[in-house]
């Protein structure tokens, strides 16, 4: 049977590209970057809370890592390395080539050095911590939003939740649009390349993994000021998917305001830095969509096509309960 | 009912030491010390496998951040930082506040910040990431053992080991001598200052988690050389505690060189350095204890009192099987 330092040989090691020293001792030895912060962030995922235990393992692999790169992503970081620590049930081969695959392209396609971690058995769990660089003073906050500042939100949003939905059985899609829907809750695109983009040009940043108005709301409280949302975009506009613009209104405001696991950018920007927005979004090939501005008054409103505020609540999530 | 975010503010955040920005963001920011390298070191602690469920919430806290920072000991380096991803069956306030005062106090006395993490509902699973500082080349590295080299351990072997037994009923000891042995388990000691203080001296190093012949093999392997461990010491030496001395001889060897959960530094350094050592030893007021030589001639030989080989083999610790 493959001992634990087997199977960290086989699957978990891989010559590092800029790290000192990678996998195999007590620890790794990184060289920072002259002059650079470092940037730190560590995501949980447990199977049955965040995500089903019928996943491909290839794309569990992916979102494992993903979703630690989106959180560099909203602090304008630049990846460079990371850890791992796996709980197996058992030493399933088959699983682990492909969960290693998903782990490995991602590190790939990000440049990034896995350096260290751990496994053992107990239920299954896997533990990420990911580092990353940012120029002192550069680093994309919740706390740096200002009255006035634009709102802004990158790619799509409502698909991953919409995903779930389906898998549960609350509502069903046609077999193409479940394919690219479970795409985006399964292999979710972390977006870094905008939010190295960002850099001196966004406010206030945060990443959506527990829903739009959640997570904004993070960057209100942090930074002491409200939000007024408008929802024209949420009928049309580069944020709304074509399996969105499926859904009634209603359903697509709660999906899109509310859903989580998209793993997009909400940053703020100055109304004169727009054209610098654009340039961030064109540089970093994603698309970005205007939903809204900063207000001094404390607190969200979200008004729909009329102008008029809406009063229902989204919900957002909380891995300890569900609230707004 | 509490929220995650609640929580994590309640129970995980405090003002930072070092750390440019601590938790409460999507990531930490930190400011290395120039010229240093930073080490990283990931260990996960699932209930069951690395401790017993009946175990006191504040010695887990101590115990958790404890096995990481041995890691970083055994390095060389020095703590600055860590991150605490936590999976927890249910929101129980009595637990949460002895785990994190377990883990705070370790934390303040190694002078370090917790930085972020990761809180959420599932089985009890405790993930750390710890960081630290080691200046170029002075990393202790399982792969620099040289033939010739002396092989030490620090602090008492086989104590921890012996709890483990006791908590299992397979030996019984005094009260007094399990509440001795219980928290040499449940409390190690991470020998950080020893690590430091052997910068320069030391050849090799690795921390004694599965125990001391497993762990010792690993620097044997990485470093291409052999080994013989002398058994006098086992005999009486510092690193025999009074408990283990009650025990037989045939027994005590079986918990010093296999047992494992000690959490101290095996080490190699030049004969020519002995007194060194003896600095580092007083300098960080840690006991070692002179155990071996490294030989050219590969594997491990285990020597009894008389000079004869010991041919039975020592369990080691592996979390997917037991090997040697």
């Amino acid at each position: 049977m493959m001992s634990e330092f087997d199977l960290i040989a086989k699957y978990f090691t891989r010559p590092t590209q800029r790290a000192v020293l990678g996998v195999g001792d007590d620890c790794a030895l990184l060289e920072p970057s002259v002059r650079m912060h470092q940037c730190i962030t560590s995501d949980m995922l447990v199977e049955g809370r965040h995500f089903l235990s019928t996943v491909d393992p290839y794309r569990l692999g992916v979102k494992s890592l993903a979703v630690n790169l989106s959180d560099l992503a909203a602090c304008g970081a630049t990846p460079t390395a990371f850890t791992l620590s796996l709980a197996l049930p058992q030493l399933d081969v088959n699983w682990l080539e492909q969960f290693s695959k998903g782990l490995w392209d991602t590190a790939i396609e990000y440049g990034i050095d896995l350096v260290g971690g751990d496994t053992t058995l107990g239920p299954l769990c896997i533990g990420i911590t990911a580092l990353g660089e940012v120029p002192p003073g550069d680093a994309l906050l919740r706390s740096g939003a200002f009255e006035g500042d634009d709102i802004y939100v990158s790619g799509t949003l409502g698909d991953a939740a919409l995903a779930l939905d389906v898998f549960r059985g609350h509502t069903s899609v046609d077999s193409r649009a479940f394919e690219r829907i479970r795409r985006r809750l399964e292999q979710p695109t972390p977006r870094v390349a905008l939010g190295v983009a960002l850099r001196g040009v966004a406010n206030a940043c945060i990443d959506v993994s527990d829903g739009l108005v959640g997570d904004l709301n993070h960057i209100l409280q942090r930074s002491q000021v409200g939000a007024v949302l408008t929802t024209d975009w949420v009928n049309q506009s580069a944020a709304i998917s074509k399996d969105m613009q499926e859904l009634s209104y209603s359903n697509r405001l709660d999906y899109v305001l509310g859903g989580g696991d998209d793993y997009e950018l909400v940053f703020t920007a100055r109304q004169t830095a727009r054209e610098d927005v654009v340039s961030a979004s064109e540089q970093s090939n994603t698309k970005v969509t205007l939903i809204g501005q900063i207000t001094k008054e404390r607190g969200l409103k979200v008004l729909d096509s009329d102008g008029e505020l809406i009063t229902r609540r989204f919900l957002s999530f909380d891995h300890f309960q569900r609230s707004n």
